[in-house]
């Protein structure tokens, strides 16, 4: 057996993939060779998900009917709806969204199989019906009528019209867009590495789908730019000074969610687009979140020498599109699902099962079934919490 | 970056773990350093998972409280009940117990909490659920009534009395209770894997287990001891000799499940107790399951020189014991969320986010980004399966 890897897997090389390269060193993200400021400028969410599942740009043709194909896959069962009628209001978009893609194996034709041609229809289904779950749960809870889905309209156009029931601005379906771009994939982070985890005991897309929306919704993951949002709320109703406010909990040693990188030691190269989405959208509504998340960037690049990640400015930028802020996560979900497919098609195409070791640290070997009866009471670790 | 790691992460030291003791060359298994051998002969199912949570054996008095708050976590939610009732019956097993699990999130009331205590409390509750949950979707599917859980039996005893709807007799439950003992952990198998990377991100343990049912789901992990009985099936409806029906598929260089595994070398010490359940329950019953497994072992071993491995005799003991093919791998569920939920407290406790590095073999950055009308057509593929 080899030594303990790094804690966390940290820089550990899991396995191959021509989906997604990063150099975390100079701020590079590329999504199959394609540098990520490319497509922010130039590309689309349904280019950018042809691109990730098929491995290059589609010409006109194939764009047009991988478009409509992703379109006309806006389908929920209707034992969905029922789902989504029935479930707690106070339930969180996450568990619902874990809970709905589980139920959605049930009602798909192609559960079982792992074979690409499978997988990519499994992809097109649930790229389309994660974005219109997120957006039929919320008008639910909040007792407004569901949206019938628009097939004329973009993936991102259309998550907004079937979540506001308003057909949207073309510059607030633009950040959007440009959101979706920016988080559809991301190597292996947690999300991903989880779904090639489950994928790889040869499970379904489902199954691989759920676990990645389950390890998404930790705070570590897709919940930083929500605390975030928390923190530009909290600034804001205590009326302070953003930058004051933050020098306080750096002197308090808080964490100033999106900050810092587990991959990058330069600026996130997608931090650049959310912050110009947040400043662009800002100026067509209320610049006020934009303004706040600029002061607080440059405070903690000066004080801290830390980087703006993807997070930070997508909290802005979402509450300035009117998104509640417990459906962020749920829209990175509504892009990473681009990603994720990918990889599940790609472990599926040349599969090993992902199984490591771990170093021992327990009780010595044999350790003895001392008989109940004389057994010594020891001190549990529940009893000094309780304590306390 | 450090070098690729073999593939599958095999023989990788991905953490550090005090649960679990596998010595695969020697065929040694150990939770918290106990032989399991001991633990199969003297042992319960209830006493190993206080075992396993806790890091040594129970005093009585502890054990006695241990099964107590064990058992009256038989408790589901009427929503799970008639979330059961409203499922379509076609659904198999795993899909409806990674979707239940899943749901139940939304009715625990520790929900968020990663904390110790909570973990805890939430790791009761499940180990109780899944078990009913099993039990529950089977009565309901077959239009049975569904049976009320009895405090008084234990949780082998429980779950036959809710599958059932009779008393099983002390062999069943005994059969039961050492089948449950054997797969309650693995160390770092892929589904407590997948449950270790969803909880690195700080997610909540219903999102790790949910995500570790649907790895358990994969043939080449919980799936296989179905495959071993669908074998004997086929050999009993062909009227086949067994050692001849195997020698006949080797000659085919098809894959006979139920031998081998990644990490024993020598017999997986968990066959020898399931080899000798699957004889002492074939005595009471009928033996013909377990003398054609037996025929098939030894012609098996001679013949490749592979060992049984813990799903080979699984599956007749599971079927001498009545219970449906497609209930084998929710019962590894029932057994393995003792050790799932060992190994998230375990990842709480002392949390690091589990994100390795991918080998990046796609196009070379960076790609050109081609306007689309200078695009030319690719080789898709699905072009080629589609033509195949």
């Amino acid at each position: 057996m080899s030594t303990l890897a790094p804690k966390g897997l940290q820089d550990v090389v899991a396995n191959e993939s021509s989906i997604c390269f990063i150099d975390g060193g100079k701020g590079i993200l590329s999504y199959r060779g394609i540098d990520i400021h490319e497509l922010a400028q130039k590309s689309t969410f349904e280019e950018t998900t042809f691109l990730l599942w098929n491995g290059t740009l589609p010409t006109a043709a194939e764009l047009n009917d991988f478009s409509h194909q992703l379109a006309a896959a806006r389908q929920l069962p209707d034992d969905i709806i029922t789902f989504l009628r029935n479930i707690p209001k106070t339930a969180s978009p996450m568990e619902v969204l874990r809970t709905a893609v589980s139920l959605l194996s049930i009602y798909d034709p192609d559960e079982k199989s792992v074979q690409h041609s499978a997988n990519v229809r499994k992809s097109f289904r649930l790229t389309a019906q994660i974005a219109m779950i997120v957006a039929v749960f919320d008008r639910i809870r909040k007792g407004k009528e569901i949206v019938r889905p628009d097939t004329s309209l973009s993936h991102a156009g259309n998550f907004l019209w079937m979540l506001n029931g308003e057909k949207p601005t073309e510059t607030a379906t633009k950040a959007l867009d440009v959101a979706l771009i920016l988080h559809a994939d991301h190597e292996l982070n947690a999300s991903t590495f989880a779904a090639r985890v489950i994928a790889a005991t040869l499970s379904d897309m489902h199954s691989a789908i759920t676990g990645a929306i389950g390890a998404l919704k930790g705070p570590l993951h897709g919940g930083a730019n929500e605390a975030v949002m928390h923190l530009l709320y909290d600034i804001d109703k205590a009326g302070d000074d953003p930058v004051e406010h933050v020098r306080a909990m750096l002197a308090n040693k808080e964490k100033i969610s999106g900050f810092g990188h587990r991959v990058y030691t330069t600026e996130d190269p997608r931090a650049t687009h959310l912050r110009r989405m947040s400043e662009d959208l800002g100026k067509d509504a209320n610049p006020k979140w934009y303004e706040m998340s600029r002061k607080i960037e440059i405070f903690v690049k000066d004080e801290k020498k830390l980087n703006a990640n993807v997070d930070f400015y997508s909290a802005s930028t979402y509450t300035t599109l009117g998104i509640n802020i417990d459906l962020f996560t749920p829209i990175f979900a509504i892009s990473r699902i681009a990603g994720w497919c990918a990889h599940v098609i790609e472990q599926h195409d040349d599969n090993r099962l992902i199984r490591p070791r771990a170093d021992y640290t327990g009780p010595a070997y044999p350790a003895p079934y001392v008989p109940v009866a004389q057994r010594a009471a020891q001190t549990r670790p529940l009893d000094s919490e309780h304590s306390a």
